[in-house]
């Protein structure tokens, strides 16, 4: 029992480091010093800090990916874009959960390094296959116009990333708070009229039947 | 003229060595070395590496301010519809004309550095004014539906930022090359749709009068 409480926070402390000092602005010993722990400890979990982020960047894209998993599992039973939607909010709000994780996760991303390239290619190409199904799956039952499915991709993963991405801009420049749930929830919603719009057919009955959204400038 | 030429070479090696090695992990000597000048020429036309990063990034965003600044003026003999597809397109442009300092500004951005945040801020603030004009005056003359404009600008945002913060992930899991001419259009033209089908007011005349998209998965 204390052991795994001990590694909890040893994660804990590297996601806080790592996230506002930087990846390599960080040392074992630092980590070691706000978990108030040994750094004989830190090595008996992790071996190192390369063990140490390898392990927090699997673990968080294994929550994201059963996310997803879960999203594509129900097509089996639900429509193509109620598991869109479903993928959506599950995101979002794993994002909101970890989103000390998520910010580092998001921006790790978008480094080149050799030590994550190989787990992102893995988990993201799981990823990659789960929506495709999705979009696919849409397609072939009329529910989603003939969209380009990687541009989907895109898309939406651009949507979805930009408050953590960008959590300053949000709240310096547009003036709303990043991780408050009222944004969180209304960005969904946005974010689920271009599902309902741009990515389902256009027919003048299924804009009808859209529950409005409320204005909210 | 040789003068100038010098400054330009230097500017040149600060965006490529800053984009490959990042702004920390590069020194004024590599730079130098790269452009083949002294390090006394760096200090001559930007004082140190803080000033030639500042340069780099204001002048960046000032040639991307220009291009939405552009469409806003346009807001006075056209719709705000094609205003904000100029915008689009001009942005998609510029981004890729300017691939490595826009990957460079863009990573830089989702850093919270005190250096950094002064010039975002000022023109980040700048863009979001051209941005909300754009999208009030669409939504004040019925063209665009009563969306919630901070949220629109975070989505498009999100949406165009996306090629330049995962080009790995493009090229490596998608299978699409982010730089290529055929690309950038593509992915234009499914923002744009964002626009047509999302953004303006949801009438079957309109729907109906959109060119339909070319397929292409």
């Amino acid at each position: 029992m204390k052991s795994t409480s001990m590694k909890q926070r040893i994660i804990d402390s590297a996601a806080f480091l790592f996230n506002t000092k930087g990846y390599d602005g960080t040392t074992v010993r630092e980590i070691a010093k706000r978990t108030n722990c040994n750094v004989a400890n830190i090595s008996y979990y992790f071996g190192n800090k390369e063990g140490l982020l390898e392990y927090l960047v699997s673990s968080y894209l294994e929550g994201y990916l059963a996310i997803i998993e879960r999203a594509y599992i129900e097509l089996d039973s639900r429509s193509s874009r109620e598991c869109l939607l479903l993928a959506i909010r599950g995101i979002m709000n794993y994002q909101k959960e970890n989103r000390h994780l998520t910010r580092f996760v998001l921006r790790e991303i978008t480094l080149d390094t050799t030590l994550i390239r190989e787990i992102m290619t893995t988990y993201l190409t799981k990823e990659k296959y789960y929506f495709q199904a999705i979009f696919e799956t849409g397609i072939k039952q009329q529910e989603f116009s003939h969209i380009p499915i990687p541009y989907a991709i895109m898309q939406l993963k651009g949507m979805l990333s930009m408050p953590y991405l960008h959590p300053q801009y949000m709240s310096e420049v547009l003036h709303i708070m990043p991780y408050e749930m009222y944004v969180t929830e209304q960005y969904s919603r946005e974010i689920e009229k271009w599902v309902n719009y741009t990515i389902c057919v256009h027919t003048q009955k299924a804009i009808d039947t859209f529950t409005p959204i409320p204005v909210n400038i």
